[in-house]
């Protein structure tokens, strides 16, 4: 078992505990430059003990040998690819406690993690897997902002116990993740760059780029072909301003419509226990980031809406039609009514939105109840899906019985964006219905239509 | 005493842990289903080990008593009211780890907590309270975003460490809440609805029917009875952006009136350890929720406000004006004075306020010492009302002189809502005349005015 | 060693555990009712246990040696200057539990941490520092938003346990923070008012006092003496609105000049472990608080572009224009090309900028890996600076050319602005040429140019 020299060292507070570094490259001289801050003695263990280098002022430096001796605790601050040569040292590791910093630079290098490789060659030793979620810059200067929590997993709940004094000591907070079984999980987390982002970022450009060249034939194109009228300067804005809220729109009803069709897969199947199909369930899991982009580009429409007034463009068109009518034309109340209604529905939907927003806030849907998070992201989700439809559908009025909306036969891009999301708020509608929401509840609590006898048996079971 | 089974089975990493779960419904075929993901060997208990429903598939079933001898945890997943059976399994149970995962579909239902009446029921078990803030759902495919932390609670700490060890594995954060006695709180914690949102919503809900009625009266219907003009298309713009900020005004102060009572209410003691009436504590409590709504109020205000010059009937009005007048009238430039001043101290007073809400997300706050999260949140706060007050009375300005503004003898919304804000920074100001935030300091550091012996034992006591 | 007390009363669930408190000022009592409130049973030690002042209802008072002797953890709440009349209790006080809650009135008044002076006195107690974080309020009324965590430091484990044990119960979260070395840093933290925040804010005032004078006379005071035209009322929106973002625009440059500075210094040193100098260490550790408050200023100044058609000077212009002119003018279409491109790279900037202060909250920071965050800082961030920048250059345009820009030889403001942002831009893109970039990674790999035998020993270090 692990000493507990860690706490008999500190209690005598004016001996500092000793600390094992194996490595005096890049991340070992940085960790060394730490732990001799914070108040501890580091020895190194290097092959070459009298010409290894430049390392920290006050740090001893030791054949490995001797320095696993003098020490409890070794972080082993070497490549993987020499981790065989530490076989050699396993007499003098029994016992101690080897802390693996490592990280490969590539995913799936190896069919195993480094720390369980390490903990299979050295097997009288515990090895912890820790810090190597930290760049060298962070264990050098301490923790920020995006590193101030370690991991730790291993196999010996003292010798974690042990290193998490250290982490704590350093300043940082400590998560234990498991046995060291958790280290492949711990070694990719590093090398990933937003992998739950990947396909909805993918899906966010493809439509963009898709309606952004779609208006530019339907509005621009088209009337230099007809009219010779060059409008291309309309690109900056007012054809921004409309694929920025088509592609929101669409996003927002692909963030709710794998829900409803799973609620209609249950139905059809009559049961919650067979497994959903894999792109449903891949769908299902990227909501929150299919949900965040849409907001985006929300945000960005009711910034290019907001700046429409100041634009030159704008400015010149409506004192050319004041000059030019130069009487009072008739004020036509129903046309107030609809663009008032249209501005007031889209403002409201958009502060929805934003709440939504601010709910998925780790710290924020942290401090929420299951059901209060459910009643937010599914009941005001929904609500919002219809707020930004309803805003649509305003803005379209009758533009859709005009024969002037449909040029060369293909419909404005408004029209085109509206499908997705009738379409989900119709299925939503159908699912209210007091019938079918009875049928799916009892099927979400656990019933099953091809097995009545489980319905004697729901008094004994939950 | 707990068997340190599960660190001795984790070092031997090739065989797996054995778990039991007692009960074959929703929640039991989650977990097992989540257990057996993750690596652990799954057996549950049941009345009828041969027709017991479908299981996941690697799992094993027993009876009770055969499962329960097998494994040294056991997942409870049945109702309350069949607690009672376990009795007959005391034996079997003694020093195993009982971890009660139920819930209640109301708060009350018992006077005990599940997990205290499962205590006492077998008295030789370790019950141990965890898991049940989660929904199936996020026990069957891991954390998410609302079910990332698990609330434990129990009496033996072993007990404790043991269902930890299982938690982290799963994924999850753990907190510890203490001994058995909490199991009460933590079964309540997922029934809730935001409990302490709902006398701020009310009063939001309230006040918006009031003005809103209040205005439509006094702006609306009386111009159509009196001058039989239909202006009603202004409900879902002008008059919307008359009502928002008057409530986002009045909560604001609603948010700071309580500390100043507070504050008169001990100097008037002469004591601060009277208890507050209860009233005012509930008021106190609720402060946050009070000023998060009122910066919701402000925010719809903004972007009402921002969509003015878009807007049909503004643009008619404006381009009306033009027409006939034809000339350029003269440049008033007070007015420029007064509307620039107006607007830059509403965008300055809602800049603050914006920040007052950002503190207020769970992680900042807590990055946030004592004294700076006071600094920001009281007197930040009292200058944001300060500027919106100020803001208010700029827009109103000389409006209250003219006979116009009062229809039927009423007087104009914005009047209304001024009085509020302006007794609570008048009563501010007060406090911190310097002869009164002197005494206030005091009676703030423990000094009470009817004991004059304080003053002399000050040195010993903090 | 400490008794497991705690844990063997907790589990006799109707036996409620005795804590001893020492001093019977504010926090004293706060504590009692508080730990009253939670189920313990409290007693108070005194001088005068007989007419000692208020103290909660049902707590008990006794004289100091007979309240230690009761009870295994005592809360010493009295000041430090009387810690040394405590070294007479020195033996009935062995081997209990002192929780050390005590704050100084400022930094630095004592050379020792209190509670390791108490340490020092009391050698056979185990000090804990403990509770010290919390105001007297949220002792007495529990977790609220920024005092939900403890912070502990102390040399037993198993005191520090117990410590633990009674602050969950209480409702907070605790985190360790290592031996009693660390009670300095403890209690410290109350004391401090955003200590890293106060360069940023004297550099922002600085320089928002700076332009607001260079533009008062500029624009202001120069056309009042050249043209007797008072237009001082443009101070509120018009000046503000060039102050504001000039500003931001700086101070997002010296966010990222640090980085280049840095990154050039490494290349010319040809090594990466030369400290780098105090001044821009500190810049380095300032970048966040610069980039927000950036931040806070850009969304001013769109606040206060968004009102420009609303201000009562902005519509008087454009209708005595429109009166006057009286006939359509040509159409320009670079001016329509150019406004309407520089609104949009101004609204695509801020909309980064955005994400760039969002990612930078605590909690979403710590869900991001150290790539992610740096892709999204760094990479992302250089974009919003080009961003910017462009915008600025677009509003420019070709008034440089003119001699009307230049008012008694003085650059307008949003040239001055411009110089920083270049630079840094230029001197960035240096640093992404092949060549120096290879040199770059090399270098931050652990490459020193003066020692060549470090690339035959890179196989074996990391």
């Amino acid at each position: 078992t692990v000493a507990t020299s860690t706490d008999r060292r500190s209690s005598m507070s004016n001996e500092q505990e000793l600390l094992c570094i194996f490595g005096t490259g890049d991340l070992g001289r940085s960790l060394g430059q730490r732990l001799l801050q914070t108040g501890y003695r580091v020895v190194y263990g290097s092959r070459r003990p009298h010409s290894c280098g430049p390392l920290p002022e006050r740090a001893q430096v030791m054949s490995h040998a001797a320095a696993a001796q003098s020490a409890n605790l070794v972080f082993i601050c070497i490549h993987r690819e020499n981790y065989d040569f530490l076989e050699t040292l396993a007499p003098e590791l029994k016992g101690k406690v080897l802390v693996d910093v490592s990280n490969n630079v590539e995913k799936n290098l190896y069919p195993e993690a480094n720390a369980e490789y390490l903990q299979r060659l050295i097997p009288g030793a515990h090895v912890v897997k820790a810090f190597n979620t930290l760049s060298a810059w962070a264990l050098q200067n301490g923790p920020s902002d995006a590193n101030r929590q370690v991991y730790l997993c291993g196999n010996n709940a003292e010798a974690k116990q042990a290193v998490s004094v250290v982490a704590t000591k350093l300043g940082f907070t400590v998560l234990d993740r498991g046995s060291v079984s958790a280290a492949k999980e711990l070694e990719d987390f590093p090398l990933q760059l937003f992998p739950e982002w990947r396909l909805p970022l993918r899906l966010a450009v493809g439509l963009t780029a898709f309606f952004f060249f779609y208006l530019l034939i339907r509005d621009i194109i088209s009337v230099y072909i007809k009219e010779k009228k060059d409008i291309s300067f309309r690109i900056m804005v007012s054809l921004a301003n409309k694929v920025f809220p088509i592609v929101s729109l669409i996003m927002l009803s692909l963030c709710y419509l794998p829900g409803v069709i799973a609620a209609f897969l249950q139905l059809y199947r009559g049961t919650k226990y067979k497994r959903f199909p894999d792109w449903l369930d891949r769908w299902m899991l990227c909501r929150k980031q299919l949900g965040l982009l849409a907001l985006g580009f929300a945000f960005l429409h009711v910034l290019y809406t907001l700046i429409i007034p100041i634009r030159y463009y704008v400015r010149f068109r409506l004192s050319a039609i004041t000059v030019r009518e130069n009487r009072t034309p008739e004020f036509d109340t129903t046309m107030a009514w609809r663009t008032d209604s249209y501005y007031s529905v889209g403002i409201l939907g958009f502060g929805l939105y934003l709440l939504l927003g601010i709910t998925s806030l780790p710290s924020v849907s942290n401090a929420l109840s299951w059901r209060e998070f459910s009643f937010i992201q599914s009941k005001l989700g929904h609500v919002t899906l219809f707020f930004c439809t309803f805003h649509t559908y305003l803005y379209g009025w009758d533009k859709f019985l005009r024969a002037s909306s449909y040029k060369w036969y293909t419909p404005p891009g408004y029209m085109l964006c509206l499908v997705l999301p009738s379409v989900v708020l119709v299925l939503k509608l159908l699912l209210l219905l007091p019938c079918v929401d009875r049928s799916l509840t009892r099927i979400r609590q656990g019933w099953e239509r091809t097995n009545p006898d489980d319905d004697s048996r729901k008094s004994l079971l939950t």
